[in-house]
């Protein structure tokens, strides 16, 4: 069986590590190379649960070896920075004509309205014509589109468990548009970052929550919207509060929404169930019973619970997933198996066990 | 300086035990009786971080000791239980015709409308006349009441956050009623109790996320709605999600109301400002500034941060207290102080600085 | 490739999670039985971070129906409960004339001197016969004997990572025998247990370090001294103190012990790497270097790294290992796999890219 | 009754905020003067658990103005950084005829012999006078001649429950001097800055044991043999184990020592009894009974418990302190009431139960 090669860019970052991790157990990949800004680091020093596991150095960006060498690339870089080296990188692959597939993790290419870039992250965007072509990589979703895709734009964490907590209640029109859906999201610090920054100290966070980016602040916010606004074919609008919480790993978003009528929770359920039927790595939980982090460590899943107030109409949606694997590092390799052909949980946790696509 | 003796009903409890820690520190109290189930048990052996500090054991319930010694009795019984008791003593004292007073830190004299406690907590009250004349203590709410009250009605964790939060947008009527409030709220384990319940053992709580009672379920909407209406005049319903996180001690309590028209966070921050001017234990943040669990840690505070979109008119108001000590032995305290004509802040954390009431 | 069929008596303990979590992940398994008092529950309400992956009921235990269809029996039971059961299979599996092999992961077959379970465990070994036929499992000392056997004793958690620290030291006969060796050991709560026990509710252990078992107290004591004693030909006494602190996962052992003479950090270094050349699951660390919870959690790894003082002689050394894992289920495995005649690694984290053996 | 003018030097720093909390609640003290390099910022942004208590900007350092206006400053600066400070502050303080006091919370007036600045802390110490007049802040040790002192070298941390929890041991020469003193401790992350260094992030404490600066390395190391040594008349060697772990504040220290005879526990217990029977801040338990960090959590005590083994003649001794405070903030406040003639326990938690001196 025929290995994909695959490099990594960006290899000391958190959810690299992950992806390195998850990668080395991927039965269709090698990891041919791991750029970083700082080359010719042992990637064992840098992540050490990989000693012995993994002896490989860091190398420096060349876009013409990572062409030649490489099937796909993860693009793990700062927002703003990943857009240009992934228009470099797959210009020179068309140029090449080598059919090499990217998976940007960063926010680059998953806002549609490019304009959005200039309001929520401050940076023009330079690669309109990619952007139009980039799919928003949310597995479950664009599934169809992904097989074909030369650039996946990986979803972010907090929309990832966000967007599908709210999928079934927007396709199927159950929702009373005309107030904000409130969406309250809980994350560990994983999702912090390594530079000091106020929520991400072990003194700041233990034993505290922190609220940030209250009101309309948060970068989540057009990326939410715009997968909402799809799915109902008119504008939605949120009021988003991130907390970062002292656990490490995970994500749990809490949604309500007013629903047009007084449904009965079975009613809902149905329809969550039928439409991820076919899905591995979406589970629904049964009546009274809500998704807890610890479920989904270290896992691709998302775990969705909710409740039906008949009196009030508010349908209070919970969806946990792990930031860095479904929110980050394993949803890239489900697009990647997408992408590839490969069965669609390879190499992630439980993969045998799962296959559905 | 006479100081008052106190008795406190059910000394094993965690909240008693910072009831105890607080007390020993008050100039003008002197802790008379320790009474328990389990009779004879050296208290520094229950709570040991009093080792050295207080020489007691706890003595069993005796309704004529606890009336003849002591000046103020702190209700610490389970829901239901507690009702009973203090209804017994109450009457014993005035046949005595001492002026003993109660706090009871039970949910059993909080909700006025005594059928809510068939609804809610599965009991039929059996002291109504006693409920009746029982003053809700949120201290900065009904002080006057306070004052010549004999039964304090020592309020919810979570309520105390919220009501607080929430206070200055009802009673100077902003909110925009005709949708329901939504009340995300997160709580350390401290609020979780001793007896194993999935939501109090290490190894479930940390590194995890649990929400519980999601929907109309959690005790405190009555308490919760009962003040918010009696603000606004008219019904509210608000929609409640608690979350037990690994934290310790403190609840942060994120509120959505809709606002009636597009206020300027200056306005909204100018009532606040005002309501609370007079207040020890309220601190308004400011702009782009939220409360933080471990800020109020080990104190009486209730710290108060919002945010206005002009846009939706959606308010999000954040409130963080300790839940043991606002949100119970500190609140106790100080309803206590407001009873006995002391100064409101005597005897809590950084009490001689704060000095209004 | 046929697959075995196992059977996990006592399914609804922490580390029987564990266990089935990894075992749904080799492929040369397939879980037949799972064993509980609480017969007909759902695995996935006991674990559930099972949903969606694993479908089965708990069933009571029927010794007939397990010898009749399993290959392997993990016996996850309480100390002195175990020893019975096991017995009572081993006997009817070889009247049966079947092969079963049986995985012991209690402390009912540790102890070669079986008059120690009457003074550390304080219960009368009744299965002397096979007491005397079982192999303890640290798969590193003893896969020979492994091999061939049918009754494996998994080693208690503190023993594993403590002895494959010390084993270099001992077998090349560098430690002056002369003083106790200090074994100060780190246990996250997972190794707590689920019954309020002090030690285990998140209101204890949280922001906590709590001691317990200390001076000649702890049932790990006689395991250790007797493998200790075993590579070293005489007696060893060992000064063990345990400690319960607020992680969830791991243990982290630090034992000083005397070497003989001054030697070098890296003439020891040389041994350690060459002792554990072969080996999958050990890890050498580098100079400088030591061992991290975090970097061996969710994994079979044990790390090591150490220091030498070459005035004092005092030799520090530094293992960790996930408890739960290499100190329970993913040795269960690794015993399995010598047993079957697997690859060692099959089946556990990062297999595919370690077989050694 | 007079307060006293105190200045703190270094105030952004974390065991300043502690400081200031407490010295807030302190009746006999003022907070006149907050000095950081980074002048002019409102205490109450540097520390936010200071909202709404003390409002105050910081202002740089100016000697006279100090001298001028304070009776006793507390230094929180680097090591190395602070003995030149301390020094043209004293000298300025002789000068002028002032009687101002100087608590000096580094390392830099800690260790007698001068030369182990060079070896351990890497800088030429300049005041050699001044550290021969610096009285070593261990109080319980030391209170007499800190009565009279200009400057007291408050002690580390780790020190402070170290050598606490040793004292009785050698002071009454018990100890078998022949074989080195394990000293095993465990910090929280309080203890480890805020600036990144690889064991204060979140993402790297959080689930995890950190071992670090093992064998000879830690700059604690000198200042526990100096003092160890002076108890016993002879040179003291000790091995000296740090760990990181994820609770916030606290240390907990095991020590293990060889007797020299075959003490009961009794007779050890009566000795430490003895010993420290007008402390206020020690506190013995009882037989089988072990320190907690959690029970000195925000106080100024140090717990002390023990075991002894007859049969092997070693003494586990296990003592903890909250580091933040009887570690740093606490103690500097216990040696000015000392100092300064007041109570030593005012101002301190539970300060007024405690009095003995």
């Amino acid at each position: 069986m025929k290995k994909i090669d695959v490099c990594i860019i960006g290899a000391r970052s958190l959810s690299s590590g992950s992806l390195i991790k998850l990668l080395l157990q991927h039965d269709r990949v090698n990891i041919k190379m791991l750029v970083s800004d700082k080359a010719g680091e042992d990637i064992q020093k840098i992540h050490p649960f990989l000693h012995g596991i993994l002896e490989k150095n860091t190398e420096k960006y060349d876009p013409a070896k990572i062409i030649d060498n490489c099937d796909v690339v993860f693009m793990h870089k700062h927002h703003g920075e990943a857009l240009n080296k992934t228009g470099e990188l797959a210009s020179l692959s068309s140029k090449k004509k080598k059919d090499v597939k990217f998976i940007d993790l960063s926010a680059d290419f998953r806002l549609k309205d490019k304009n959005l870039y200039d309001e929520w992250y401050k940076f023009a965007h330079t690669q309109p014509q990619l952007l139009k072509k980039a799919i928003y990589g949310l597995t479950e979703l664009y599934r169809d589109k992904i097989k074909n895709a030369t650039l996946v734009a990986n979803p972010g964490c907090y929309p990832t468990a966000t967007i599908l907590g709210l999928t079934p209640l927007l396709k199927n029109r159950l929702v009373d548009n005309s107030q904000s859906i409130v969406i309250d999201v809980l994350s560990g610090v994983s999702g912090a970052g390594k530079l000091p920054n106020g929520v991400n100290l072990a003194i700041d966070v233990e034993q505290n929550v922190i609220p940030y980016k209250i009101g309309r602040k948060h970068q989540h916010i057009p990326e939410i919207e715009q997968e909402l606004c799809n799915m109902l074919g008119e504008k939605v609008t949120v009021t988003f509060s991130p907390h970062v919480l002292p656990f490490k790993y995970g994500i749990l978003s809490t949604s309500y929404v007013k629903l047009k009528n007084a449904y009965e929770w079975d009613d809902i359920h149905k329809l969550y169930k039928k439409m991820y039927a076919n899905e591995s790595f979406i589970r629904i939980l049964d009546n009274d019973v809500y998704p807890q982090v610890k479920d989904v460590e270290g896992t691709n899943f998302c775990d969705i619970g909710f409740s039906v107030d008949k009196k009030t109409r508010m349908c209070v949606v919970i969806s946990a997933i792990d930031n860095v694997i479904k929110g980050a590092s394993g949803q890239a390799i489900q697009n990647m198996n997408v992408m590839c052909g490969f069965n669609e949980s390879e190499g992630l946790p439980y993969g045998s066990v799962l296959r559905k696509h």
